[in-house]
């Protein structure tokens, strides 16, 4: 099988840039993961997994990645992206949510917990602690916010 | 390379949730899928892949699986999601179709089953079985129809 | 970790099908690349890796690949997509930028070059080499563009 991920680190960024994919991959260098292949997961923290701070990568590398991103080129528009992880008891399984919308950050922060909360209360789980990440753009021409949780080894 | 997955399982579920993510977490809840992480792939079954009926899942394990999902918020609408497996000889690769519509069960299976049909004609190979699952939801508020195929190991 | 591939194919097709999804697959078969399991991956090419004009398949196998694709159910509309490599120094990391749009081939071959040079000048890296694979196709029913570097072992 393929390996499963053992650290998480929370990552947001965001960027302008002369096209929409390249807003995207300004604002994943602005959030510090530009430099490798993101694997889009949907999105659950293993068992003992350990937040470390900073990513290290290894260029090019596959990295599983739950995030959340929204590009927009309304000039003057404000967008955020956000992802909340969930954990209970330390040796059972996270849950990950992602939100991305045309709201400010503290909106998209509120929204992506409330997730995490629901993701808890479905699973009959008593949700111990939020982890959020979230970053907020006013658009200028073409702009993009991106907020993630790196899966990695 | 990564390794290629030697058993696959069908699942489908549905579900009403808080949020669009919410409602399709809580559709892969009801899938018995709900607790790994997702990577999308399109969408071939592998030579001599085998079919178990009970996904056995590690939680937070990176699960490659093709799917169909469809989330509506129109109160009222029915909304389906399909997977079909179209199998030849036992030991060359099949191939995996994946639909969701604004539609019932009977149509969302029919349709994919049509899928697989034209995705071996085109390969002007002999389609001995078809294997489908397929899941039906009648939106109340959010809602979410999910099918997938889970390729594992 | 997930192994980081070492060989990267350029690859383009387009077809028509009977479905969005069955011109999708055509497309696929019509690039060579239509019997694995396609994971999609944001973008960048790793150090030292080697160009491969033939992509080698074992069916069914997990391939990370970057691709843009388009598919257009406009009797008569001209569609491309394209896929460009931009290279600097042979063991440092390249940078992957996919495109898709309703243009001609020359278009979307100009457009995935400019996006490879911003995102070196963004990076403030020396871009040495540009490699572009593209396909345009006239649409007659239901058609697909496909482009992709696929990335492997």
């Amino acid at each position: 099988m393929l390996d499963t991920p053992k650290k998480f680190t929370l990552i947001a960024g965001s960027a302008e840039g002369p096209s929409r994919l390249n807003a995207f991959d300004n604002a994943l260098l602005a959030a510090g993961i530009g430099n490798v292949n993101l694997i889009r997961v949907s999105s659950i923290l293993p068992p003992n997994a350990i937040e470390v701070p900073h990513l290290e990568i290894i260029p090019g590398q596959l990295m599983p990645t739950a995030y959340g991103t929204i590009t927009s080129e309304i000039a003057g528009e404000t967008i955020s992206a956000a992802v909340a992880v969930g954990i209970g008891e330390q040796d059972e399984y996270g849950v990950i949510m992602e939100f991305s919308g045309r709201c400010g950050q503290q909106e998209a922060e509120e929204t992506v917990t409330e997730m995490v909360r629901a993701a808890f209360r479905q699973r009959q789980r008593e949700l111990k602690r939020v982890i959020v990440r979230a970053k907020e753009h006013q658009v200028q021409s073409i702009g993009c916010a991106f907020a993630a949780v790196a899966l990695w080894y």
